[in-house]
């Protein structure tokens, strides 16, 4: 019954994805924030990145029903009108797809080959998943929560249909920040985000946060779905391991959105800004290297601390020698956490959290 | 030289608003926040309320000059590009207009007949306009810092052309979130909302954030613009008074935005959801009354308590008893400011934080 065998696929909806995205593919939708465009800490809906594994799903909010079953006390469905009833709770989290910054990766891994803009910030309004869990008596006898979505489709890998689906442990399902969330920036989700009803788990990779979510299964049984083992785990059959490691929170990260990779300088002073963030805790420093990495400055945070949420950063370069110049970003976040000099090469090409050497030229 | 005697007036600009808006005047462009889509704190851009005076001014980022002149030590004009590589700074904050809830006075007011939409919450990112002042170096002698858009037009009630300037002192002109912003929500202004630059004033009334701010002069006297002393002030000629006070500060206010005036409801759980803010702190509590005002009860807040943006909050309500029922909310601030049971009147209608009450009708 947890299984990621499909029911009748809904009919796909129809977006019109803004001009401004950096597009990855068409069918599925997939694409980047044009983060030279970020200019703060919200992303625009418009521009948020776009990660979808299936055609986007056609649900309406008044046909939504969202199942609970499995091991629970009370097996139940919601409507709509009942979930948007319910507490709610708005808070500002940044979503990173587990694959951001795949194409950084050398030999080339497996997937889509994400540049850095797979990654946004948006603020949240939704239902804290404990909420509906605790309504329908989850029991101690659950090991995992499987959340699915109503995405699916054929995938070759599998050599079958699939539907999206994830699992959490207990806690972290009962977290008070894991939410099932209908509105996003202020107003209902977007066909493409999830609309009516998707999950957050704030902090973590973007995988986890499950769109279009019509049925959650509390399961004594570990969940094998292939999106849950299959993919978005980091694999190293490289060092003849056998196992995988599930992801989970967000590595620490920073990331230089100005000047752009490639850009003509003028001699003087030249304003070095970005963005950094980290799935564990809210960013504690970023520093700033502009000699190959061998001397590191501290940049300015010129936005609030946030728990799940990147900061903007900015550092005051005096560009005095003309050529080329390789500029790098850092972050450390208040847990202690810092960002590797080489990405951890995996088979699958996630979690890459290296820190990013651009290159620009400042002119004679 | 800071008189509001106009240049000559830029083409005006063409903007579509957003469908969604309420609009109260088509020319000048003026409409509110749908309040009862507002899900969360950010106001998404689109749905911002707009306020403006004239025409809205077409002024491009490459033409832009920012004259700083008057009493500083080094006149200067700043290009846009020049402005950008400026120390930034993100914050969200809740602008409200002055006017809003006029419609709410009673006798009516003098002014557009604003709803409470006229209150919206965005991320501001710009730069702090003490960089500027200092730039140019503001002298002691200035007792006044003007700031003027590329806003104007005919004003019957002053008997001539008047361009759009306020004033603020060197204390609150040099505070560190009085910034000149050039992004809204992640992505540059639009031209509504002052495009390419303008000022942001925090937790004060609208009126003092300039949109279109093309330049900033320091004065040794009181500026006399028409949008300074004969219009956002507390006039109380009824009271025989015959001086003004001007607005600064947001006063502290709480709305209901869910359920809506005149809804009809089912007997049973109700959710009444809402937004509260202060110019002055952040907000502490909310407390809602279902029988009248007579007895109030805590609401949970639901978004995190910050400085200068509204908070979310929400309320169970047992709506057991067939009929009429009048909802109120009242809000309290950090600093102990509460909101009055009754709105004081004021000639041009300005400043009404006087507790709301909506009916709505509890079905059988």
């Amino acid at each position: 019954m947890t299984s990621d065998q499909p029911p009748a696929a809904p009919r796909s909806a129809v977006v019109a994805p803004d001009p401004r995205l950096v597009m990855v593919s068409r069918e599925p939708l997939n694409a980047e924030t044009p983060l030279p465009e970020q200019l703060g800490v919200i992303t625009p809906t418009p521009l948020f990145y776009v990660r979808g594994h299936f055609p986007i799903p056609t649900v309406s909010a008044d046909d939504w029903r969202l199942t609970l079953d499995g091991e629970v006390a009370r097996p139940l469905q919601l409507t709509y009108a009942e979930l948007r009833a319910l507490p709610s709770k708005t808070l500002l989290a940044t979503l990173e797809c587990a694959g951001n910054g795949r194409a950084g990766l050398e030999p080339q891994a497996d997937g889509e080959p994400w540049g850095y803009g797979a990654a946004s910030t948006a603020e949240w309004t939704g239902v804290a998943l404990a909420t509906v869990l605790e309504r329908a008596g989850l029991q101690a006898s659950a090991t995992q929560v499987v959340i699915e979505g109503a995405d699916q489709g054929h995938v070759a890998a599998a050599g079958r249909t699939v539907r999206y689906g994830r699992s959490l442990s207990p806690e972290q399902a009962r977290h008070p920040d894991t939410l099932l969330v209908y509105a996003m920036n202020g107003e209902l989700l977007r066909p493409e985000h999830g609309y009516p009803v998707r999950l957050l788990v704030a902090g973590w990779y973007g995988m986890a946060s499950v769109k279009w979510v019509t049925r959650i299964s509390a399961t004594r049984e570990p969940f094998r779905g292939f999106y849950q083992v299959d993919r978005y785990v980091m694999a190293h059959p490289e060092r003849g391991e056998t196992w995988t490691t599930p992801l989970e929170a967000m590595r620490v990260r920073s990331l230089i959105t100005e000047p752009s990779a490639g850009a003509t300088l003028s001699p003087g002073t030249q304003r070095v800004r970005g963005l950094a963030w980290s799935g564990a805790a809210p960013i504690a420093r970023v520093e700033v290297s502009v000699d190959g990495g061998r001397q590191w400055q501290p940049a300015a945070l010129t936005s609030a601390a946030e728990r799940y949420a990147w900061r903007c950063w900015e550092f005051e370069w005096q560009a005095a020698i003309p050529g080329a110049a390789a500029l790098r970003s850092r972050a450390f976040d208040e847990a202690g956490n810092g960002q590797p000099v080489e990405p951890e090469w995996n088979k699958l090409g996630y979690a890459n959290n290296a820190i990013q050497a651009i290159t620009v030229t400042v002119g004679a």
